[in-house]
Protein backbone atom coordinates (compact mmCIF):
# COMPACT_ATOMS: atom_id res chain seq x y z
CA UNK A 1 0.00 0.00 0.00
CA UNK A 2 1.87 3.08 -0.93
CA UNK A 3 -0.25 5.45 0.45
CA UNK A 4 -3.49 5.83 3.01
CA UNK A 5 -6.02 8.07 4.20
CA UNK A 6 -8.08 8.69 6.89
CA UNK A 7 -11.19 10.59 7.08
CA UNK A 8 -12.12 11.89 10.46
CA UNK A 9 -9.75 12.02 13.41
CA UNK A 10 -11.14 10.63 16.32
CA UNK A 11 -10.19 7.93 18.87
CA UNK A 12 -10.24 5.11 15.81
CA UNK A 13 -9.63 7.47 12.78
CA UNK A 14 -6.27 9.01 14.23
CA UNK A 15 -5.18 5.37 15.36
CA UNK A 16 -5.34 4.45 12.15
CA UNK A 17 -3.17 7.63 10.91
CA UNK A 18 -1.10 7.22 13.70
CA UNK A 19 -0.66 3.37 12.89
CA UNK A 20 -0.15 4.01 8.96
CA UNK A 21 1.37 6.83 8.42
CA UNK A 22 -1.10 8.10 6.87
CA UNK A 23 -2.33 11.80 5.60
CA UNK A 24 -5.20 12.77 7.97
CA UNK A 25 -8.70 14.97 7.33
CA UNK A 26 -11.29 16.22 9.96
CA UNK A 27 -13.87 18.93 9.34
CA UNK A 28 -12.95 20.57 12.55
CA UNK A 29 -10.36 22.88 12.70
CA UNK A 30 -9.38 22.19 16.27
CA UNK A 31 -9.15 18.29 15.80
CA UNK A 32 -6.89 18.95 12.74
CA UNK A 33 -4.87 21.25 14.72
CA UNK A 34 -4.25 18.51 17.65
CA UNK A 35 -3.73 15.93 14.84
CA UNK A 36 -0.69 18.07 13.49
CA UNK A 37 0.70 18.22 17.13
CA UNK A 38 0.61 14.71 17.18
CA UNK A 39 2.78 14.07 14.26
CA UNK A 40 -0.01 13.24 11.66
CA UNK A 41 0.08 14.76 8.42
CA UNK A 42 -3.36 16.60 8.83
CA UNK A 43 -4.38 18.76 5.73
CA UNK A 44 -6.90 21.48 5.78
CA UNK A 45 -9.49 19.83 2.99
CA UNK A 46 -10.97 16.15 2.11
CA UNK A 47 -9.85 17.04 -1.40
CA UNK A 48 -6.12 17.64 -0.46
CA UNK A 49 -6.17 14.47 1.82
CA UNK A 50 -7.36 11.56 -0.78
CA UNK A 51 -5.41 13.03 -3.80
CA UNK A 52 -3.82 10.08 -4.89
CA UNK A 53 -4.87 8.15 -2.29
CA UNK A 54 -4.47 4.06 -3.02
CA UNK A 55 -6.34 3.35 0.30
CA UNK A 56 -9.05 5.97 1.82
CA UNK A 57 -10.55 5.22 5.40
CA UNK A 58 -13.30 6.56 6.45
CA UNK A 59 -13.91 6.71 10.26
CA UNK A 60 -17.40 8.66 10.96
CA UNK A 61 -20.19 7.62 13.05
CA UNK A 62 -22.91 4.98 10.99
CA UNK A 63 -25.37 7.39 9.66
CA UNK A 64 -22.49 10.03 8.24
CA UNK A 65 -20.88 7.27 6.67
CA UNK A 66 -22.61 7.01 3.18
CA UNK A 67 -22.67 10.34 2.44
CA UNK A 68 -19.09 10.50 3.13
CA UNK A 69 -17.88 7.63 1.14
CA UNK A 70 -19.77 9.17 -1.88
CA UNK A 71 -17.45 12.56 -1.45
CA UNK A 72 -14.34 10.23 -1.39
CA UNK A 73 -15.34 8.22 -4.31
CA UNK A 74 -15.60 11.47 -6.24
CA UNK A 75 -12.14 12.85 -5.17
CA UNK A 76 -10.04 10.13 -4.96
CA UNK A 77 -11.96 7.79 -8.18
CA UNK A 78 -8.89 4.88 -8.40
CA UNK A 79 -8.60 4.24 -4.76
CA UNK A 80 -9.94 1.23 -2.42
CA UNK A 81 -12.06 2.82 0.33
CA UNK A 82 -13.17 1.32 3.68
CA UNK A 83 -15.09 2.82 6.65
CA UNK A 84 -15.26 1.82 10.28
CA UNK A 85 -18.31 2.47 11.27
CA UNK A 86 -19.94 0.39 13.74
CA UNK A 87 -22.82 -0.99 12.15
CA UNK A 88 -22.59 -2.98 8.47
CA UNK A 89 -25.88 -3.43 7.29
CA UNK A 90 -26.55 -0.15 6.68
CA UNK A 91 -23.40 0.35 4.93
CA UNK A 92 -23.12 -2.00 2.88
CA UNK A 93 -26.98 -0.83 1.56
CA UNK A 94 -25.72 2.33 0.95
CA UNK A 95 -22.50 0.43 -1.27
CA UNK A 96 -25.49 0.27 -3.89
CA UNK A 97 -25.71 3.73 -4.17
CA UNK A 98 -21.78 4.19 -5.05
CA UNK A 99 -21.29 4.39 -8.83
CA UNK A 100 -20.47 0.97 -10.48
CA UNK A 101 -16.57 1.64 -10.63
CA UNK A 102 -16.50 2.65 -6.83
CA UNK A 103 -14.47 0.03 -4.96
CA UNK A 104 -15.14 -0.10 -0.91
CA UNK A 105 -15.06 -2.85 1.57
CA UNK A 106 -16.75 -2.16 4.79
CA UNK A 107 -14.96 -2.82 7.84
CA UNK A 108 -15.17 -2.85 11.52
CA UNK A 109 -12.35 -2.54 13.81
CA UNK A 110 -12.92 -4.02 16.91
CA UNK A 111 -10.57 -1.82 19.40
CA UNK A 112 -11.22 1.02 21.98
CA UNK A 113 -10.26 1.62 25.56
CA UNK A 114 -10.89 3.79 28.28
CA UNK A 115 -10.43 7.29 26.56
CA UNK A 116 -12.09 8.53 23.42
CA UNK A 117 -11.58 10.64 20.53
CA UNK A 118 -7.62 11.64 19.13
CA UNK A 119 -6.08 12.06 22.49
CA UNK A 120 -6.73 8.63 23.26
CA UNK A 121 -5.43 7.20 19.34
CA UNK A 122 -2.27 5.44 19.70
CA UNK A 123 -0.96 3.72 16.31
CA UNK A 124 -0.99 0.06 18.55
CA UNK A 125 -4.44 0.24 19.15
CA UNK A 126 -5.63 -2.63 16.72
CA UNK A 127 -2.48 -4.67 17.73
CA UNK A 128 -3.82 -8.15 18.27
CA UNK A 129 -7.41 -6.89 17.83
CA UNK A 130 -10.06 -8.57 15.33
CA UNK A 131 -10.92 -5.96 12.59
CA UNK A 132 -14.30 -7.46 10.37
CA UNK A 133 -13.73 -7.34 6.87
CA UNK A 134 -17.36 -6.85 5.44
CA UNK A 135 -16.98 -7.49 1.58
CA UNK A 136 -20.27 -5.24 -0.43
CA UNK A 137 -21.85 -4.86 -3.72
CA UNK A 138 -18.98 -2.31 -4.52
CA UNK A 139 -15.82 -5.16 -3.28
CA UNK A 140 -13.74 -6.94 -5.84
CA UNK A 141 -11.39 -9.42 -4.71
CA UNK A 142 -8.21 -7.17 -5.09
CA UNK A 143 -9.89 -4.88 -3.15
CA UNK A 144 -11.14 -7.04 -0.28
CA UNK A 145 -7.10 -8.35 -0.23
CA UNK A 146 -5.91 -4.44 -0.18
CA UNK A 147 -8.47 -4.17 3.27
CA UNK A 148 -6.62 -7.07 4.71
CA UNK A 149 -3.41 -6.36 3.91
CA UNK A 150 -3.69 -3.12 5.72
CA UNK A 151 -5.24 -4.26 8.82
CA UNK A 152 -2.37 -6.59 8.72
CA UNK A 153 0.08 -3.83 8.61
CA UNK A 154 -1.48 -2.37 11.61
CA UNK A 155 -1.34 -5.35 13.76
CA UNK A 156 -5.12 -6.60 13.62
CA UNK A 157 -6.58 -9.98 12.63
CA UNK A 158 -8.77 -9.64 10.17
CA UNK A 159 -11.84 -11.54 10.67
CA UNK A 160 -14.08 -11.73 7.00
CA UNK A 161 -18.03 -11.94 7.37
CA UNK A 162 -21.22 -10.70 5.73
CA UNK A 163 -23.11 -7.16 7.13
CA UNK A 164 -25.83 -9.97 8.66
CA UNK A 165 -23.37 -12.05 10.38
CA UNK A 166 -21.39 -8.85 11.65
CA UNK A 167 -24.05 -7.02 13.24
CA UNK A 168 -25.79 -10.42 14.75
CA UNK A 169 -22.54 -10.93 16.41
CA UNK A 170 -21.90 -7.07 17.01
CA UNK A 171 -25.61 -7.25 19.04
CA UNK A 172 -23.83 -9.40 21.56
CA UNK A 173 -20.19 -8.79 21.63
CA UNK A 174 -20.52 -4.67 21.44
CA UNK A 175 -24.45 -3.47 22.21
CA UNK A 176 -25.13 -5.61 24.61
CA UNK A 177 -22.11 -4.97 27.10
CA UNK A 178 -22.55 -1.77 26.55
CA UNK A 179 -26.46 -1.92 27.96
CA UNK A 180 -25.18 -4.35 30.48
CA UNK A 181 -22.19 -2.05 31.96
CA UNK A 182 -24.99 0.98 32.29
CA UNK A 183 -27.29 -0.80 33.83
CA UNK A 184 -24.78 -2.09 36.42
CA UNK A 185 -23.47 1.44 37.01
CA UNK A 186 -26.96 2.74 37.74
CA UNK A 187 -27.67 0.25 39.64
CA UNK A 188 -24.39 0.25 41.56
CA UNK A 189 -24.18 4.16 41.88
CA UNK A 190 -27.76 3.72 43.98
CA UNK A 191 -27.22 0.76 45.73
CA UNK A 192 -23.91 0.81 47.00
CA UNK A 193 -24.15 4.12 49.22
CA UNK A 194 -21.91 7.08 49.57
CA UNK A 195 -19.03 5.19 50.36
CA UNK A 196 -19.30 3.14 46.89
CA UNK A 197 -17.28 6.15 44.89
CA UNK A 198 -14.38 5.78 47.16
CA UNK A 199 -13.59 2.11 47.29
CA UNK A 200 -14.46 1.42 43.52
CA UNK A 201 -11.73 -1.52 42.40
CA UNK A 202 -10.60 -2.38 38.65
CA UNK A 203 -13.13 -5.17 38.69
CA UNK A 204 -16.45 -2.70 39.11
CA UNK A 205 -14.18 -0.28 37.02
CA UNK A 206 -13.78 -2.63 34.48
CA UNK A 207 -17.39 -4.23 34.25
CA UNK A 208 -18.85 -0.30 33.70
CA UNK A 209 -16.56 1.14 31.92
CA UNK A 210 -18.40 0.94 28.78
CA UNK A 211 -21.05 2.76 30.66
CA UNK A 212 -18.72 5.78 30.40
CA UNK A 213 -18.84 5.88 26.42
CA UNK A 214 -20.23 8.58 24.56
CA UNK A 215 -24.28 8.74 24.65
CA UNK A 216 -24.39 9.42 21.12
CA UNK A 217 -22.05 5.82 20.23
CA UNK A 218 -24.17 4.32 23.10
CA UNK A 219 -27.63 5.41 21.52
CA UNK A 220 -26.65 4.63 17.73
CA UNK A 221 -25.44 0.99 18.67
CA UNK A 222 -28.54 -0.02 21.09
CA UNK A 223 -30.83 1.53 18.33
CA UNK A 224 -29.28 -0.28 15.49
CA UNK A 225 -31.55 -3.56 15.91
CA UNK A 226 -33.43 -2.74 19.17
CA UNK A 227 -35.57 -5.84 19.25
CA UNK A 228 -32.47 -8.57 18.78
CA UNK A 229 -30.76 -5.91 21.87
CA UNK A 230 -33.69 -6.28 23.60
CA UNK A 231 -33.87 -10.46 23.74
CA UNK A 232 -30.33 -10.52 24.22
CA UNK A 233 -30.81 -8.39 27.55
CA UNK A 234 -33.73 -10.69 27.89
CA UNK A 235 -30.97 -13.51 27.75
CA UNK A 236 -28.58 -11.60 30.78
CA UNK A 237 -31.81 -11.28 32.83
CA UNK A 238 -32.67 -14.86 32.53
CA UNK A 239 -28.90 -15.61 33.36
CA UNK A 240 -29.10 -13.11 36.52
CA UNK A 241 -32.10 -14.76 37.72
CA UNK A 242 -30.61 -17.93 38.04
CA UNK A 243 -27.72 -16.57 40.05
CA UNK A 244 -30.15 -14.49 42.31
CA UNK A 245 -32.49 -18.09 43.01
CA UNK A 246 -29.18 -20.22 43.49
CA UNK A 247 -28.35 -17.91 46.26
CA UNK A 248 -31.15 -17.45 47.80
CA UNK A 249 -31.46 -21.41 47.97
CA UNK A 250 -28.14 -21.11 49.46
CA UNK A 251 -27.26 -23.84 46.62
CA UNK A 252 -23.64 -23.11 46.37
CA UNK A 253 -23.18 -26.39 43.53
CA UNK A 254 -25.41 -24.32 41.64
CA UNK A 255 -23.57 -21.04 41.97
CA UNK A 256 -20.21 -23.07 41.32
CA UNK A 257 -21.52 -24.47 38.27
CA UNK A 258 -22.62 -21.25 36.61
CA UNK A 259 -19.44 -19.58 37.53
CA UNK A 260 -17.21 -22.13 35.81
CA UNK A 261 -19.64 -22.16 32.49
CA UNK A 262 -19.15 -18.60 32.98
CA UNK A 263 -15.64 -18.54 32.94
CA UNK A 264 -15.24 -21.28 30.82
CA UNK A 265 -17.62 -19.32 27.81
CA UNK A 266 -14.84 -15.95 28.93
CA UNK A 267 -11.90 -17.66 27.92
CA UNK A 268 -13.19 -18.23 24.61
CA UNK A 269 -13.53 -14.79 24.12
CA UNK A 270 -9.76 -14.17 24.85
CA UNK A 271 -8.12 -16.05 22.04
CA UNK B 1 8.19 1.11 58.86
CA UNK B 2 11.46 -0.51 59.46
CA UNK B 3 10.67 -4.32 58.66
CA UNK B 4 7.61 -5.94 56.58
CA UNK B 5 6.43 -9.50 55.74
CA UNK B 6 3.93 -11.11 54.20
CA UNK B 7 2.50 -14.35 54.57
CA UNK B 8 0.57 -15.77 51.44
CA UNK B 9 2.03 -14.85 48.07
CA UNK B 10 -0.40 -14.67 45.74
CA UNK B 11 -1.62 -11.68 43.43
CA UNK B 12 -2.06 -9.37 46.26
CA UNK B 13 0.92 -11.06 48.81
CA UNK B 14 3.31 -11.25 46.05
CA UNK B 15 2.51 -7.34 44.73
CA UNK B 16 2.96 -6.24 48.61
CA UNK B 17 6.36 -7.93 48.93
CA UNK B 18 7.28 -6.50 45.75
CA UNK B 19 6.27 -2.57 46.17
CA UNK B 20 7.44 -2.72 49.58
CA UNK B 21 10.70 -4.99 49.38
CA UNK B 22 9.08 -6.78 52.34
CA UNK B 23 10.23 -10.60 53.52
CA UNK B 24 7.80 -13.34 52.30
CA UNK B 25 6.58 -16.76 52.90
CA UNK B 26 3.96 -19.31 51.79
CA UNK B 27 3.10 -22.56 52.70
CA UNK B 28 3.46 -24.13 48.72
CA UNK B 29 7.36 -24.55 47.94
CA UNK B 30 6.81 -24.05 44.15
CA UNK B 31 5.43 -20.50 45.37
CA UNK B 32 8.29 -19.50 47.24
CA UNK B 33 10.72 -20.45 44.74
CA UNK B 34 8.92 -18.64 42.26
CA UNK B 35 8.62 -15.88 44.99
CA UNK B 36 12.75 -16.06 44.84
CA UNK B 37 12.65 -15.85 41.09
CA UNK B 38 11.03 -12.56 41.17
CA UNK B 39 13.12 -10.83 43.82
CA UNK B 40 11.36 -11.46 46.93
CA UNK B 41 13.32 -12.44 49.91
CA UNK B 42 11.01 -15.71 50.73
CA UNK B 43 12.12 -17.95 53.28
CA UNK B 44 11.33 -21.29 54.48
CA UNK B 45 9.14 -21.20 57.41
CA UNK B 46 6.10 -18.70 58.65
CA UNK B 47 8.79 -17.68 62.02
CA UNK B 48 11.54 -16.96 60.19
CA UNK B 49 9.22 -14.87 57.85
CA UNK B 50 8.01 -12.86 60.42
CA UNK B 51 10.42 -12.22 63.36
CA UNK B 52 11.64 -9.17 63.78
CA UNK B 53 8.65 -7.75 61.46
CA UNK B 54 7.31 -4.38 62.78
CA UNK B 55 4.11 -4.97 60.53
CA UNK B 56 2.93 -8.43 59.22
CA UNK B 57 0.51 -8.61 55.76
CA UNK B 58 -1.78 -11.92 55.94
CA UNK B 59 -2.60 -12.31 52.08
CA UNK B 60 -4.68 -15.77 52.46
CA UNK B 61 -8.28 -16.34 51.95
CA UNK B 62 -10.76 -15.17 54.11
CA UNK B 63 -11.73 -18.30 55.73
CA UNK B 64 -7.66 -19.08 56.58
CA UNK B 65 -7.40 -15.82 57.92
CA UNK B 66 -8.73 -15.84 61.55
CA UNK B 67 -5.89 -18.90 62.12
CA UNK B 68 -3.13 -17.30 60.30
CA UNK B 69 -3.16 -14.35 62.42
CA UNK B 70 -3.72 -16.51 65.65
CA UNK B 71 -0.40 -18.03 64.61
CA UNK B 72 1.31 -14.61 63.11
CA UNK B 73 0.10 -12.89 66.54
CA UNK B 74 2.25 -15.89 68.39
CA UNK B 75 5.44 -15.14 66.34
CA UNK B 76 5.43 -11.96 66.27
CA UNK B 77 3.69 -10.92 69.69
CA UNK B 78 5.50 -7.24 68.72
CA UNK B 79 4.22 -6.78 65.38
CA UNK B 80 0.98 -4.67 63.84
CA UNK B 81 -0.59 -7.26 61.77
CA UNK B 82 -3.14 -6.64 58.88
CA UNK B 83 -4.91 -8.51 56.58
CA UNK B 84 -5.92 -8.38 52.91
CA UNK B 85 -9.08 -10.80 53.21
CA UNK B 86 -12.24 -9.53 50.42
CA UNK B 87 -14.19 -9.68 53.55
CA UNK B 88 -14.39 -7.88 56.67
CA UNK B 89 -17.28 -8.76 59.45
CA UNK B 90 -15.85 -12.27 59.49
CA UNK B 91 -12.18 -11.00 59.54
CA UNK B 92 -13.62 -8.16 62.78
CA UNK B 93 -15.68 -10.91 64.59
CA UNK B 94 -12.42 -13.14 65.04
CA UNK B 95 -9.79 -10.04 65.95
CA UNK B 96 -12.13 -11.17 69.45
CA UNK B 97 -10.34 -14.69 69.59
CA UNK B 98 -6.91 -13.14 69.42
CA UNK B 99 -5.21 -11.81 72.84
CA UNK B 100 -5.75 -8.84 74.12
CA UNK B 101 -2.21 -7.83 73.71
CA UNK B 102 -2.53 -8.57 69.83
CA UNK B 103 -2.60 -5.41 67.91
CA UNK B 104 -4.78 -5.88 64.63
CA UNK B 105 -6.11 -3.43 61.89
CA UNK B 106 -7.92 -5.33 59.51
CA UNK B 107 -7.49 -4.35 55.71
CA UNK B 108 -8.05 -4.74 52.08
CA UNK B 109 -7.05 -3.66 49.09
CA UNK B 110 -9.43 -2.97 46.15
CA UNK B 111 -6.42 -4.30 43.47
CA UNK B 112 -6.21 -6.93 41.04
CA UNK B 113 -6.29 -7.06 37.20
CA UNK B 114 -5.88 -9.48 34.48
CA UNK B 115 -3.75 -11.84 35.77
CA UNK B 116 -3.78 -14.06 38.98
CA UNK B 117 -1.18 -15.37 41.22
CA UNK B 118 2.65 -14.68 41.66
CA UNK B 119 2.82 -14.24 38.20
CA UNK B 120 0.85 -11.25 37.93
CA UNK B 121 1.88 -10.00 40.70
CA UNK B 122 3.78 -6.20 40.38
CA UNK B 123 5.16 -3.79 43.19
CA UNK B 124 2.98 -1.02 40.97
CA UNK B 125 -0.32 -3.30 41.84
CA UNK B 126 -1.86 -0.75 44.22
CA UNK B 127 -0.75 2.96 43.28
CA UNK B 128 -4.29 5.25 43.02
CA UNK B 129 -6.35 2.36 44.11
CA UNK B 130 -8.10 2.65 47.44
CA UNK B 131 -7.50 0.71 50.14
CA UNK B 132 -10.22 -0.37 53.16
CA UNK B 133 -8.91 0.34 57.14
CA UNK B 134 -11.17 -1.49 59.50
CA UNK B 135 -10.38 -0.82 62.62
CA UNK B 136 -11.45 -3.82 65.18
CA UNK B 137 -11.40 -4.65 68.44
CA UNK B 138 -7.49 -5.42 68.41
CA UNK B 139 -6.61 -2.16 67.03
CA UNK B 140 -4.77 1.48 68.55
CA UNK B 141 -4.51 4.28 67.00
CA UNK B 142 -0.72 3.60 66.49
CA UNK B 143 -1.55 0.35 64.37
CA UNK B 144 -4.38 2.28 62.76
CA UNK B 145 -1.58 4.47 61.93
CA UNK B 146 1.01 2.36 61.06
CA UNK B 147 -1.22 0.48 58.04
CA UNK B 148 -2.35 3.54 56.95
CA UNK B 149 1.39 4.65 56.13
CA UNK B 150 1.97 1.58 54.83
CA UNK B 151 -1.09 1.93 52.44
CA UNK B 152 0.30 5.05 51.52
CA UNK B 153 4.33 3.81 50.92
CA UNK B 154 2.29 1.55 48.38
CA UNK B 155 0.44 3.98 46.59
CA UNK B 156 -2.58 3.09 47.49
CA UNK B 157 -5.52 5.42 48.68
CA UNK B 158 -6.29 4.49 52.34
CA UNK B 159 -10.28 4.49 53.23
CA UNK B 160 -11.22 4.41 56.73
CA UNK B 161 -14.60 2.34 57.32
CA UNK B 162 -16.51 -0.13 59.76
CA UNK B 163 -16.70 -3.77 58.98
CA UNK B 164 -20.17 -3.50 58.05
CA UNK B 165 -20.12 -0.78 55.84
CA UNK B 166 -16.98 -2.04 54.02
CA UNK B 167 -19.18 -5.37 53.23
CA UNK B 168 -22.41 -3.95 52.14
CA UNK B 169 -20.21 -1.46 49.64
CA UNK B 170 -17.97 -4.71 48.48
CA UNK B 171 -21.87 -6.33 47.73
CA UNK B 172 -21.85 -4.04 44.91
CA UNK B 173 -18.21 -2.84 44.20
CA UNK B 174 -17.00 -6.22 44.23
CA UNK B 175 -19.51 -9.49 44.16
CA UNK B 176 -21.71 -7.87 42.17
CA UNK B 177 -19.79 -6.91 39.18
CA UNK B 178 -18.46 -10.53 39.36
CA UNK B 179 -21.52 -12.39 39.16
CA UNK B 180 -23.08 -9.71 36.26
CA UNK B 181 -19.86 -10.44 34.44
CA UNK B 182 -20.72 -13.84 34.62
CA UNK B 183 -24.27 -14.21 33.73
CA UNK B 184 -23.15 -11.95 30.29
CA UNK B 185 -20.39 -13.94 29.60
CA UNK B 186 -22.96 -17.03 29.67
CA UNK B 187 -25.36 -15.46 27.72
CA UNK B 188 -22.70 -13.83 24.91
CA UNK B 189 -21.57 -17.18 25.01
CA UNK B 190 -24.62 -18.89 23.47
CA UNK B 191 -26.45 -15.97 22.12
CA UNK B 192 -23.44 -14.83 20.29
CA UNK B 193 -22.87 -17.90 17.82
CA UNK B 194 -19.58 -19.31 16.40
CA UNK B 195 -18.30 -15.92 15.20
CA UNK B 196 -18.25 -14.30 18.53
CA UNK B 197 -15.02 -15.63 19.51
CA UNK B 198 -13.27 -14.11 16.86
CA UNK B 199 -14.48 -10.56 17.05
CA UNK B 200 -14.60 -10.05 21.12
CA UNK B 201 -13.14 -6.57 21.31
CA UNK B 202 -11.97 -4.81 24.00
CA UNK B 203 -15.24 -4.05 25.36
CA UNK B 204 -17.14 -7.85 25.79
CA UNK B 205 -13.22 -8.64 27.49
CA UNK B 206 -13.56 -6.06 29.89
CA UNK B 207 -17.02 -6.01 31.07
CA UNK B 208 -16.91 -9.98 31.69
CA UNK B 209 -13.32 -9.68 33.08
CA UNK B 210 -14.77 -11.28 36.24
CA UNK B 211 -15.89 -13.96 35.25
CA UNK B 212 -12.41 -15.01 34.65
CA UNK B 213 -11.64 -15.38 38.07
CA UNK B 214 -10.91 -18.18 40.07
CA UNK B 215 -14.50 -19.88 40.52
CA UNK B 216 -13.23 -20.33 44.10
CA UNK B 217 -13.21 -16.46 44.79
CA UNK B 218 -16.44 -15.89 42.83
CA UNK B 219 -17.71 -18.27 45.11
CA UNK B 220 -16.53 -17.13 48.40
CA UNK B 221 -17.39 -13.37 47.22
CA UNK B 222 -20.65 -14.53 46.35
CA UNK B 223 -21.94 -16.48 49.59
CA UNK B 224 -20.68 -13.93 51.90
CA UNK B 225 -23.85 -12.12 52.10
CA UNK B 226 -26.51 -14.20 49.39
CA UNK B 227 -29.41 -12.35 49.96
CA UNK B 228 -27.62 -8.81 50.03
CA UNK B 229 -25.84 -9.74 46.36
CA UNK B 230 -29.59 -11.29 45.51
CA UNK B 231 -31.42 -8.03 46.28
CA UNK B 232 -28.21 -6.62 44.25
CA UNK B 233 -28.82 -8.38 41.09
CA UNK B 234 -32.17 -7.89 41.20
CA UNK B 235 -31.83 -4.24 41.06
CA UNK B 236 -29.36 -5.06 38.24
CA UNK B 237 -32.65 -6.81 36.48
CA UNK B 238 -34.66 -4.28 36.91
CA UNK B 239 -32.28 -1.59 35.52
CA UNK B 240 -32.32 -3.91 32.39
CA UNK B 241 -35.87 -4.48 31.88
CA UNK B 242 -35.84 -0.32 31.80
CA UNK B 243 -33.74 -0.78 29.17
CA UNK B 244 -35.25 -3.54 27.43
CA UNK B 245 -38.58 -1.71 27.20
CA UNK B 246 -37.41 1.31 26.10
CA UNK B 247 -35.82 -0.58 23.15
CA UNK B 248 -39.11 -2.16 22.22
CA UNK B 249 -41.07 0.82 22.94
CA UNK B 250 -38.67 2.23 20.53
CA UNK B 251 -38.46 5.58 23.16
CA UNK B 252 -35.03 6.96 22.26
CA UNK B 253 -35.54 9.40 24.39
CA UNK B 254 -35.81 7.02 27.75
CA UNK B 255 -32.52 5.69 26.59
CA UNK B 256 -30.70 8.87 26.01
CA UNK B 257 -31.40 9.45 29.89
CA UNK B 258 -30.82 5.98 31.24
CA UNK B 259 -27.21 6.02 29.20
CA UNK B 260 -26.75 9.56 30.57
CA UNK B 261 -27.59 8.76 34.03
CA UNK B 262 -25.27 5.82 33.92
CA UNK B 263 -22.49 7.64 32.67
CA UNK B 264 -22.83 10.15 35.23
CA UNK B 265 -22.84 7.30 37.99
CA UNK B 266 -19.71 6.04 35.99
CA UNK B 267 -18.06 8.56 36.44
CA UNK B 268 -18.61 8.91 40.23
CA UNK B 269 -16.40 5.65 40.31
CA UNK B 270 -13.23 7.05 38.95
CA UNK B 271 -12.46 10.01 40.90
Amino acid sequence: MSRAAVVGLGLIGGSVALGAGARGYDREDGVREHARRRGIDAVDSLAEAVAGADLVVTAVPTDETPALLRAVAALAPGAVLTDCASLKRAVAAAAHTLDAGVRFVASHPMAGGRGHGLEAASGGLFRGRPWAIVPTARSDDGAIAAVRAFCISLGARPVLLDAEQHDHVMTWASHLPQAVASALARAAGTGGGASLPDLAGPGLLDATRLAGQPVSLALELALADPDALARAIDAVSRELTGVSSALRRGDAGALRALFEDAAAARRTFER
